[in-house]
């Protein structure tokens, strides 16, 4: 940067002190019996020369260079999953570190570049962040590093990971028709019980699925069905649209996230059924869209924030760190469950 | 880090050579005439060993840390922007840069704090976001320090700015109905063409009006007539539904955005008027939503990753600085525009 940095030397005999007396001062030494007045006068003085710390120099002489590492597939730039860098980005804040963010796009090659990147600068500890909660095993330069995982599980890797606890959410989903009185005609769509091509639904979708199941089975009940499709508006469209047109009569759906639900509002829509007069829907993200839509949609939020908050917190130390943290994920309830139709 | 590096040293000694020339060959210096055995030795040493050199230590030496800086409001969690970080990462990645990304959440004394830290970090330069089109003055802490404004105008501010060309997007929209062969009945929802309160409407919003009405002038057109509402679905929504109830009846409507589009088709769903048969709908922004929506909705691109890679590539050098750089923004046509209705 081409403008000259105040030196430490320079702030110290304005100040009236030695090099090593403003050094400690500014660095928060509180062990080196300096007077009030000696820490009064460096303070001043290096904030009416615009003192800075060199921290690249600080870095290599302490060997912590106050920054974190976020590498992750597409969270960055995914739109869903921007909370993730916001949480983590305030909690580094709140340790005064920054945060590296790196993103692959799921190419391993960039992946072991960006890692490699990050470990050259020294980074005092990594998130390995994934778009959606999936098994799978970082790079192995992460090993032994300081690492947290996250929406990514990996086996005999020991790291902590941060994960969505998706079992309860899917408890949420259900025990709000439950709540408004739903017993039967409760169709579960794009369950991805058994879909192995989208990765990102399995973990997910088979966890709140089994939310889904505890919750009725504690009165009981069943799910009427489950409709499988791909977590996007098209998919969940057809779905919802061949459900309706095969004679089912729903009394409810659980759609797997807010862009199934989505293509549902607009099945039921175009056969001239009500929301939630006809039929009641839930589901899960509480994305923007969940607000946006006529009637707004009763959701279960995704905790990103949260999610990209506790990584660092882990990283940084201050929480106990070992195994799987589960971050709880809680309904917003907006107009979209009524009561059964008579 | 727990784990430890291997040092220039023992890659030096391992390989036969001096430390001197093992940094020389690692720096990919080709001016020093060391043999081509030397440089293959040191090369395929330091692969072995596992030598990964010291960017900090270098960062001090070189005066050039290989990074960059990101510092916007909400770009990073917004999720209409984060192909900006997308576009700057990969853009940086290929000049062997990385990215800080700092977010101050629109405080201006985090603001103030994070540039301090990323200066502290020594960037090679900066990119300041903001999250629309708007004049704003960055913190006078960047005035000479190499710096890209992105979304952003300042007057007396001497760094560069990249802006998405929001006249020509008003154009490419105006002229996607009159080549479906509209001439009257063509309204502006969301225009703001006076409203000061939002203020990413303000630049974004008159730029987008003056080219819609250019494009009609060319053709001795006009709008119909233009509605004032904040940009976001219930607002349209409100919006279209008064100008519908008031007795208008407009043959295509040109939204401010993908999101008051949304509340336009759920106010013409809601009366029964079909798209495109009935009314004509075009939009700004491309979101994700526009691909969505039944039928797919006709909207104009917001090059955000464009303008991402741009950014950084006149930080790097590799494009000429000065002025304005204005991005290209074209029309992504889908199924939501058709001939007026007889």
């Amino acid at each position: 940067m081409p403008q000259r940095r105040v030196t430490l030397a320079q702030v110290a005999k304005e100040a009236g002190v030695s090099s090593t007396t403003a050094s400690f001062v500014l660095a928060g030494r509180t062990d080196m019996r300096i007077s009030a007045d000696a820490q009064r006068r460096v303070r001043e003085t290096a904030d009416r020369l615009g003192y800075r710390p060199n921290l690249t120099a600080r870095g290599l002489r302490t060997k912590v260079t106050h920054t974190f590492g976020l590498v992750s597939d597409v969270i960055a730039t995914s739109g869903y999953t921007g909370d993730i860098i916001r949480g983590a980005v305030d909690e580094a804040s709140a340790h005064q570190r920054m945060v590296f963010v790196g993103e692959t796009q799921g190419d391993a090659d960039l992946e072991g570049k960006l890692v490699r990147e990050l470990l050259d600068r020294q980074v005092d500890g990594l998130v390995y962040a994934v778009m959606g909660p999936r098994a799978h095993t970082p790079p192995d330069l992460l090993r032994h590093r300081p690492t947290v995982l996250l929406q990514c599980v990996a086996e005999g890797f020991d790291a902590p990971s941060v994960m969505p606890d998706d079992t309860q959410a899917g408890r949420e989903a259900a025990r709000a028709l439950l709540a408004a009185g739903h017993r039967e005609g409760v169709y579960a769509i794009g369950a991805h019980h058994r879909v192995e091509e989208h990765p990102e639904g399995v973990l997910a979708g088979r966890a709140r699925m089994r939310g889904v199941e505890e919750a009725m089975a504690e009165h009981g009940l069943r799910l009427a069905g489950a409709v499988q499709c791909s977590w996007e508006p098209a998919e969940g469209h057809a779905a919802v649209g061949a459900l309706l047109d095969s004679g089912a009569r729903p009394h409810a759906l659980i759609c797997a996230n807010d862009r199934v639900a989505l293509g549902a509002y607009q099945a039921l829509h175009q056969r001239g059924l009500r929301i939630p007069e006809d039929v009641s829907v839930v589901s899960f993200d509480n994305s923007d869209l969940a607000a946006w839509l006529l009637p707004g949609l009763s959701s279960v939020d995704l905790p990103y924030y949260e999610m990209g908050r506790l990584s660092v917190r882990l990283l940084a130390g201050s929480e106990q760190r070992d195994g799987v943290h589960l971050v709880p994920m809680r309904l917003v309830a907006r107009d979209s469950v009524g009561p059964p139709a008579p």
